[in-house]
């Protein structure tokens, strides 16, 4: 089977990575980004091209939402599968007269940052079950944890996963924000986010909850409001907010 | 030196176990729920009581914040150190003719939830060098993360802590309550949420954020609002515009 990449982000970088290091052939990566191209071309000696698409059984479209439908008409052939990786767009955003599917690899890419990639759920959804087949193998190649996955529900899967790790990450952010404003090293930290998610393995969020909020401990509620603003404090109180009803207190 | 630690709630408890597995004495365990204290003393093998509280040289309050004032008071020894464990309370709180100091251990508890304390970092606050010693003395034991932290600084690790824990496990309660609402199983999210934690070990994480919010992607942003109410649609708004603030998108 002869595999095209389209794309040079996280996804296309990571997913190609996944590829050729479980020996499956990948015929080209093709997309705008010359230099990104060049880039991974070379760590991982696959044939890139920023004009000319080769021929291929499977494009795998790795490209942001929002290019994704203008980058799916490029693609002429009429006998060959197509998936996009979009954890938020139906199949049919495909423009083309060829067979349309979804390959979403539910994670978080950074291109510098390696990953295990046997632990990632892949969620699968084709036009027929032989379409379906021949994702589920590719993907279980590089995953012991491959799924059919409708849109339904992969649109309520990329949600949830936007609270569990962007807004996640976020939070990092604007804590790393509040203690760099007081010269306190982040890496303090550490092992209290370590632990925090550790805990969710082993006990329900809801269980695991602690702090002022859920406590209902005013004055520390109070004092934490004097020593944040703007953005900060907005979401102190919108979390706060939402524990507080949470738990009913 | 005689150790007494005051409450029997989390903190109480794995100070207690941290101290027990350090081969450290403790003198008495002292609280008011016997039901607790029964607990931990039958597993630590440690004395308690309701009603007298032991003489020693040491005594170490755990309680809720609301209670330490009030506890602080039941010490009526003058030749002694007594240290709460708040991250949000000044040493004065504590109201006898002792000497004061505060102990606090950054970290989570959950009394169900194993933990490896040596790396828990302590913040140490006392009135002298000598009294300061002998806590970072007796925190060395348990931990190899030892440090001062006057209550300036310990106000803004509480209040980073809670951003980077307290808030960070509710947004996994809300995750969990969007994905059992599909039908679709919290544990396809660990993955997500473990690289989530492990990205902030490597990068910086405002360097790491991905999602719809960075990207300014209104599609996706407005699809989400539209399968959201209530608290957590009131997170998703807040926490987009608080992202889209930090990289002025």
């Amino acid at each position: 089977m002869q595999i095209v990449i389209i794309g040079s982000g996280n996804v296309a970088y990571h997913l190609a990575k996944a590829f050729v290091y479980k020996g499956i052939p990948i015929a080209q990566i093709f997309g705008r980004n010359e230099e990104s191209l060049n880039k991974i071309s070379e760590e991982l000696q696959l044939s890139y091209s920023i004009k000319d698409l080769k021929d291929a059984d499977l494009y795998i479209i790795c490209v942001s939402d929002n290019s994704v439908e203008d980058v799916s008409k490029l693609i002429t052939k009429k006998d060959c599968l197509v998936a996009h990786t979009s954890g938020s767009l139906p199949k049919e955003i495909l423009k083309g007269e060829y067979r349309k599917s979804s390959l979403y690899p539910l994670q978080t890419f950074s291109k510098s940052k390696n990953l295990n990639y046997g632990k990632i759920p892949f969620f699968i959804e084709a036009e027929n079950e032989n379409d379906e087949n021949i994702l589920f193998e590719l993907a279980s190649k590089v995953s012991e944890n491959v799924m059919k996955g409708s849109y339904e529900k992969r649109k309520y899967i990329h949600l949830t996963a936007v609270f569990a790790c962007n807004f996640v990450n976020h939070l990092f952010a604007r804590a790393k924000e509040i203690s760099d404003s007081q010269e306190i090293p982040f890496e303090y930290f550490l092992p209290l986010i370590d632990e925090t998610v550790q805990k969710i393995h082993e006990i329900e969020p809801k269980s695991a909850q602690t702090g002022p909020a859920v406590r209902n401990d005013v004055r520390v509620l109070q004092l934490h409001e004097q020593l944040l603003k703007d953005e900060s404090l907005e979401i102190y109180k919108t979390m706060n907010h939402s524990i507080k009803k949470m738990y009913e207190l």
